[in-house]
């Protein structure tokens, strides 16, 4: 395989992204296009993929090498095991499309697909925050909270591969309505929507941006301290039932928000230690996530290093 | 392996059970004796389940069979991958005890050891409630509230060894401070001191039993019935969080508290699945545990067989 290539392909819904990798997880060369002018016509995006890998592929190596196997990652609900794309809840029109099938029969090496959020854990696992670490929590703070987990070395995708929303644990018994239609929800406290509408009341200044909060932070201002202080100690109580029941030794955060990491980190750190029991919250680090927009390509080349590795290892054993 | 038979240890803080126990989970003896002879007295205590498994075995058998291997349950922190009992919190003296290879001297077969709310969860999975699902919950409410994790059909245990504390999941951001240095856990709410004191409240009545309030909601008591919904919402509302981050299908409840199963456990699957996300909530069913007082001995007899047969595939894997 180390002469092989792996393709990358972050399907997201303001950019698709898409990159060369090698089994060491450098990028060879790495491209990206606007989803604007496919996001109401499904057939030309998938054309667009395909058109892009095979551009990308020739323009660097020609014929001097293979493609062992693409990987994509969406932005939304995924049947891996299938390579169905059931649901993307940002780009219409996707229901049920066989994308791993159609991109095989244009490119024929195999061909896997993942939920967006699992391949970023999948990436700071095996190249960036999380390495070397069995069990661990990758967390996205952004719009929405997601998250993926990593446990006893493998991706943990829940039986309808819809685990690791964090983002949906409840922090109060009573609480704000949530989108996903429960209430009291992470993402409805710490979600950036709410967190833009707090800072203007924390900070008494109307449509205040989190980067005009961290600004001031870095300046000193008590007042934006206060508000990344008390987000944090929100995110440190979610996280504390995460870390009583799943007993991790990493908590990765990512996503825009964790740009405030300075400010939150040692908070959320502390808040796990103080409210969960002893033996977990001792093993617990948070360190920040590493590999920033290259991480949806270099998650989606590990599924696919992954998915080959096992295919080899079953074939091994069934001595083929 | 069919032929030869697995012994069972449970060790609790009352009780210590033994049993043999087929390949088909089936029990072929059980007895048991009163812990409280040996509670200050470790070495007694270990020789007396030694003494017990030998002369069980004899009875039975004789020497028409061979045991395959001693599997322990213990009621604390346990170091299964070492065979080492770090703590017992209800039994003083066991600090650090290489319980396996103290009973593996003695009798000489293959011995492991386990925290007891992991092997009933391995016990209901195998043989009870949880049958033929590759991901899910066992629960049991007690005086404490305790959980084993099956994930992708085996137990998950944890870096530490501690995971699956349910019990421990805050509910509320702030709320009641909790034996473990939290504040605001499950267990707290619905662990059973804290129950009978609600009840009391709820019932107008000093000293009330839980056995009584359930007397009571079988006579339809408005009330008792009150008590019993309240407490599967607040039940239902912290599994919630471990529906959306680890979308199992099953949860199964045992242990004292769930005696009030027909009067909470429709209550409990509706909060769950009105405040968890769509496709989490529609997968999970909530069902009572089947296995009752034999799960202990069960689940060691299963963890038996599970190491057992691992260690096969891996000499398969390796030629041997």
């Amino acid at each position: 395989m180390n002469k092989k290539i792996i393709v990358g392909v972050d399907i997201g819904g303001t950019n698709v992204k898409l990159g060369l990798v090698s089994a060491q997880g450098r990028i060879a060369c790495q491209t990206s296009f606007s989803t604007k002018g496919y996001i109401r016509n499904k057939k030309e995006l998938i054309r667009a993929v395909i058109d892009k890998i095979q551009s990308l592929f020739d323009q660097k190596y020609s014929s001097s090498r293979k493609i062992a196997g693409i990987g994509v990652g969406l932005p939304g609900l995924v049947n891996p095991v299938k390579g169905i794309v059931k649901f993307l809840p940002n780009i219409p029109g996707w229901r049920n499309v066989p994308l791993a099938d159609i991109i095989q029969q244009k490119i024929k090496v195999p061909v896997f697909i993942e939920n967006d959020v699992n391949l970023i854990a999948l990436a700071e696992w095996k190249f960036g925050a999380g390495s070397g670490v069995r069990n661990m929590l990758c967390m996205t703070l952004g719009t929405g909270v997601g998250g993926g987990l990593i446990l006893n070395n493998q991706l943990y995708r829940g039986e309808g591969y819809v685990a690791g929303e964090i983002g949906h644990i409840p922090i109060e018994q009573n609480g704000l309505p949530c989108n996903c239609g429960g209430w009291g929800c992470l993402e409805r406290y710490v979600g950036n929507r709410q967190l833009q509408a707090t800072a203007a009341e924390v900070l008494h200044e109307k449509g205040i941006t989190l980067e005009d909060v961290c600004a001031r932070a870095a300046q000193g201002d008590p007042l934006a301290l206060k508000f990344w202080d008390e987000t944090a100690v929100t995110i440190g109580n979610a996280l504390t039932g995460i870390v009583n029941v799943l007993n991790p030794t990493r908590i990765v955060i990512g996503g825009g928000v964790a740009n405030a990491s300075r400010f939150m980190f040692k908070t959320i750190e502390k808040t796990i230690k103080q409210r969960s029991m002893h033996v977990q919250g001792a093993m617990v680090k948070i360190v920040k996530a590493r590999l920033g927009h290259k991480a949806g390509v270099m998650g989606a080349a590990v599924l696919v290093m992954d998915a080959l590795r096992h295919k080899g290892v079953a074939r091994r054993q069934a001595g083929l």
